[in-house]
C-alpha cells in the first residue's frame, strides 16, 4: 500500500528489475554510495534500447493500462446499471436522484480516487519539477472529494424526500468514514505537502501517515461500494412483491450489479499491486529527496 | 500493504527512527556498503538503554498491542451477537447453524489472518532462525483458513437446508473470493517458501506476489465481513414483519453490529499500518538475504 513509501531496493546497473532509465537507475535503486543527492532528469532515449532492458517498463504499462479499462469498465457499467435498470436520472428526491449516488461515488471514490494514487508511478511524470504532478495530483483528488460529496448529498436528499433515516446502515457508516477520511487527507495533504508554510521535518514525518491513509481510504471506499451495490439489490429485486426476479435467482440485473463489484476489486487490487511495488516508485520520493522547494518558491523559479 | 516487501530505508546508526537493535541495525537499514551478507542475531540488552533509542519499539509495540486489543474486541462483539442477540449455535441446518459463520469468518478470515501477516514484523521473532516464525506463520494461517472453510460450511448447510440458492449474492461472490485466494495463497506459499525444492530465483520472484496477495486477501476479507453484517442486519431487523425494531431506528443490535464492523475496520488499518511501515519489517526479509537454507536443510542443521 505504498504510495512513496521511505525506501529503495537495493540493485545494480546490471540488475535486471530496475527500470532502464539511465542515470534514474541510481536514484531509483537507492544507491547509498553517492555523496551527494542527484538530479534527476528523464530521458528515456538516453538508455540502451534492448528490449529485455524495456521489459520492466512494459509490464508497468501493461499493469497500468489493465488498471485504465477497468477504471473505463467500472463507470461504464455503473453507469448502465443506473440507466437501463434503474430508470436513468434526475435531481427531483425521486428513486432518479439516488441513481447518482452509486455512479458519483464508483466514478469519484474508487476510479478518480485510484488513479490520482498511482499517477506519480508513471514514468512519464519523472521530470525533474514534481510541482505539475502534484498539482494534478491534487486536482485529480479534488475532482474525486467533489463527485463524492456530491453522490452522498443525492442519497441524503433522497432519504430526506422520502422521510427515510439518514446514517443508520454499516453501508452509510463506512462510506460517510471514506469520505470524511478522504477530505481530512486533501485538506491536510494541501496543507503539508503543497504549500509553503509546512517545514520539511513535518513533510518526512507526515508522508508515511499520507501513505497509509490513502490505501485505507480506497480500502474503505471498495468495502463501501460492495456492502452498498449488495443492499441495494436486496432493496430493488423482491421477486413477489415488485414484479422483479429475486436476487436470489441472479436476474441479468444481479449479474451486471455483482460484476460492477467485481470490477471494482479487481481495479483496486491493480491500484495496490502498483502502489506496492518499489522498483514502479518515483525516484525522488525517498525520504532523503523530500526537502524540495514548496510550492511558491518553485512557481517564482 | 507490504508484508515483507523488497527494499529497506537507508539509515546510519544514529537515525533515529531505527530499531535499536544493536548490530541488528545495519541490516535493518539495509546498509549497501558491507561487502558481506551479515548474520544477525538478536540481542535487545546489546543495545543503548536510553528511552529515546527505545521510542520506536515502544511505538511499534503501542500498535501492536492495539491491533491485539482490536483482535479481542472483534471476536468478543461477534460472539457476543450471535450468541445474546442470535439466539445462539447449533450444527442442524437452522438458524444456530447460520450463527457459526459471522463468527468463524471473523476470527479466521479477519483476525487470525491479519495477526499471522503480521508475525514477521515483531521484533522478538527476529533471531537468527527464521524457520520457527514461518513454521508459526503457515500454522496460523492454516487455522485460520480451516476456520474460515468451516464458517462457509455453515452457511452452505443452513442454505441447503432451508432450500436458498448459494453464492448469489455479491457478498457471497467476494467471501468465496477471498477463501479460494486464501487457500491458493497458503498452498503455494507453502510450496515456494517452506518446501526446499523451490528454487531461490522462484522465491525472489514470488514474494512481492505472495506480499501483494496477502493484502488483496485481507482486503477483500474486510469487504466481504462489512456487506455481510449490513445484509443481515436488513434481514433480521425488518420492523413490522418480525416483531423487531427495524434497522433504520438503529436498534442496540444494530448498533453493536455496527459497532463490529467499525472494529473489523480498525484492526485491517491498524495491519496495514504495521505492515506498511518498513522500519518495522524483519531485516532478512530483504531480497538479497532470500537466499536462506530451506526447510528439510534447516531441519537437519
Amino acid at each position: 500500500m505504498q504510495q512513496g513509501g521511505s525506501s529503495s531496493p537495493s540493485c545494480s546497473a546490471s540488475t535486471p528489475h530496475c527500470f532502464p532509465l539511465g542515470h534514474l537507475n541510481a536514484a531509483a535503486c537507492g544507491s547509498e554510495t553517492s555523496p551527494e543527492p542527484q538530479k534527476h532528469e528523464v530521458n528515456a532515449h538516453s538508455a540502451p534500447a534492448g528490449l529485455s532492458r524495456m521489459r520492466p517498463i512494459i509490464i508497468f504499462y501493461t499493469w497500468y493500462l489493465l488498471g485504465l479499462a477497468l477504471s473505463v469498465a467500472c463507470v461504464v457499467c455503473v453507469c448502465v446499471w443506473s440507466s437501463k435498470w434503474r430508470g436513468g436520472f434526475a435531481w427531483n428526491g425521486s428513486g432518479l436522484q439516488f441513481n447518482w449516488h452509486p455512479v458519483l461515488m464508483v466514478t469519484g471514490l474508487v476510479v478518480l480516487y485510484g488513479n490520482g494514487a498511482v499517477l506519480y508511478r508513471v514514468p512519464l511524470t519523472w521530470g525533474q519539477n514534481k510541482l505539475p504532478w502534484k498539482l494534478l495530483h491534487a486536482a485529480l483528488m479534488l475532482l474525486a472529494l467533489i463527485l463524492s460529496i456530491v453522490g452522498l448529498c443525492a442519497v441524503f436528499d433522497f432519504h430526506n424526500a422520502n422521510k427515510t433515516p439518514n446514517l443508520y446502515s454499516l453501508h452509510s457508516w463506512i462510506g460517510i468514514a471514506a469520505t470524511a477520511l478522504f477530505a481530512i487527507q486533501w485538506v491536510a495533504g494541501l496543507a503539508v505537502f503543497l504549500l509553503p508554510c509546512s517545514p520539511i521535518s513535518l513533510r518526512i514525518l507526515l508522508k508515511p501517515v499520507h501513505v497509509w491513509m490513502g490505501g485505507s481510504i480506497l480500502s474503505l471506499s471498495i468495502a463501501a461500494c460492495i456492502s452498498g451495490i449488495n443492499e441495494k439489490l436486496f432493496f430493488v429485486l423482491k421477486g413477489n412483491t415488485n414484479g422483479t426476479l429475486p436476487y436470489n435467482a441472479l436476474p441479468p440485473e444481479a449479474v451486471l450489479a455483482n460484476s460492477l463489484g467485481v470490477l471494482i476489486v479487481a481495479f483496486g487490487m491493480v491500484v495496490f499491486l502498483i502502489l506496492s511495488n518499489h522498483k514502479w516508485q518515483r525516484p525522488d520520493s525517498r525520504p532523503e529527496d523530500m526537502a524540495y522547494t514548496p510550492l511558491l518558491q518553485e512557481e517564482s523559479e
